[in-house]
């Protein structure tokens, strides 16, 4: 169920590379990985989700309200990652050729599926 | 001179709160704060830095090549990151009203001045 919905997100974006569904607490429930690529998508997951954990951490403490969406852009990737419930959220790599705003959107879309299947 | 330039980004874009020029060490070497509002730029900047000290380190072990940008939404603002040089950051915050896209450009256009200031 999950896997169909981050296929749908890599495949329906241009440059899509994976998606994975994850715990804050780093343990990956799902993830979909594209062809020809190089990259270790659970490694990735759990690099990121300590990340998304200290944004969240530094967004309550700042005041600045709850965390909704982490971009990064990178020499290779973008990687852009949508909270999905308090506890899980929802990765994307993206190549640098490839279109980041249909990422952002697609994942935007899904969101409320995922979190619907999580519930 | 850096305020300076900051200053511009700050007033340049709509819905710009503040920017701080920071070194990944936490140390604030520059910053503008624009009229009404309630943040402590310097706070945002010591906790982004931590942020943005954790996504380079993942980048490095990953090998998704180097760090160029973070872009951070929360319920109040965007807070978008860009790499200076090996050792400094810039950090803008706009209001969720404003104009990210137009932040985004601005630092992009205003990066290369900062980098020739600081070397």
């Amino acid at each position: 169920m999950f896997k169909a919905i981050l296929k749908d997100i890599v495949t329906g974006c241009s440059g899509g590379v994976g998606a994975i569904l994850m715990g804050f607490d780093g343990i990956s429930i799902d993830q979909y990985l594209g062809e020809d690529n190089s990259v270790d998508l659970n490694l990735v997951g759990i690099e990121y989700s300590n990340i998304a954990k200290e944004v969240r951490r530094a967004a309550e403490i700042l005041n600045v309200g709850t965390l909704s969406e982490v971009s990064i852009k990178t020499e290779r990737f973008y990687i852009i990652i949508q909270v999905v419930t308090d506890e899980y959220f929802v990765g994307l790599i993206v190549d640098r050729s490839g279109n980041y705003g249909q990422g952002r959107y697609l994942l935007m879309r899904e969101v409320p599926r995922l979190r619907i299947d999580l519930e």
